[in-house]
């Protein structure tokens, strides 16, 4: 069998990669919206972060990671300053960070992608490597909210729509 | 502000993406070891599928299904054929796909990556999503995976320890 060199093939744009992204945060907001208001903030399996608190973290990671890595600050990873008390002011933030995310992202070149970068001062890795688990990350988180909404006997949005 | 055109800009290669999906794989490995033998068949929340039931699915995606992108089969998709009665059953066809994985993704080309194929006769989108989507589906039933151990009081493996 032979093979072509895969070390040069393009996997995706980063273009494909965004709208990628964007459609799971918008299946992420989806499930957000899913959850009674209460249920939100309270409830949970096993010990685990409430959904409220979940949503809290994402918001944290995609916006301000993006900054980071544009304007090469390593200031460190916070949740502080964004303590929501409702399920509407989540939502809004939700989407004020949907633009933050596309105007940061549009400004990291291809070269870009490939360097070294580390985010929050913590973690070295790859730029494209470090975006993958922000995706990553959210869908790991998000599979946690399909369950409370199901131990809650809620049926959850499908996993495939994303627009 | 100006931004370059992304249309054309690459995120990341296939070899990349495949060392990614690789590095999934072997996490979601490591959870079902973890299981208990028994807890493995019989366990889960909220009346969803215990996580032998979720691996089976895993295990009938993957291989499969880059085995027909690259062979032009649209064969329905279908977990007949592997009914695995033991934890090792799983893990040794589990390191089997592993092979299968790389074995095809290999022969698939950047052109083909974007290109649109009726994956098991049944989901039409360009090769890069139809793969996105086999990471995606396993990061997301993985997710319960992690929340199935929890409620069992068992500590899962970090989500960042992939090799």
């Amino acid at each position: 069998m032979t093979t072509t060199a895969t070390a040069t093939k393009q996997f995706m744009t980063s273009e494909q990669l965004l709208n990628h992204w964007q459609g799971h945060r918008n299946l992420t907001r989806r499930i957000i919206e899913t959850f009674p208001e209460k249920e939100l903030f309270e409830f949970s399996v096993g010990g685990m972060r409430p959904f409220a608190k979940l949503a809290v973290e994402l918001i944290s990671i995609g916006g301000p990671a993006l900054k980071g890595i544009v304007e090469r600050n390593m200031e460190g990873y916070s949740e502080e300053g964004f303590a929501p008390k409702t399920k509407a002011e989540i939502l809004e933030r939700w989407d004020k960070e949907t633009e933050v995310i596309n105007h940061y992202f549009n400004q990291i070149s291809e070269e870009r992608f490939q360097e070294t970068f580390n985010l929050f001062g913590q973690y070295e890795f790859p730029v494209f490597e470090n975006i993958l688990y922000f995706v990553d990350n959210e869908i790991h988180h998000r599979g946690q909210g399909y369950v409370y909404l199901r131990a809650l006997g809620i049926e959850p949005p499908f996993f495939w729509e994303r627009f």
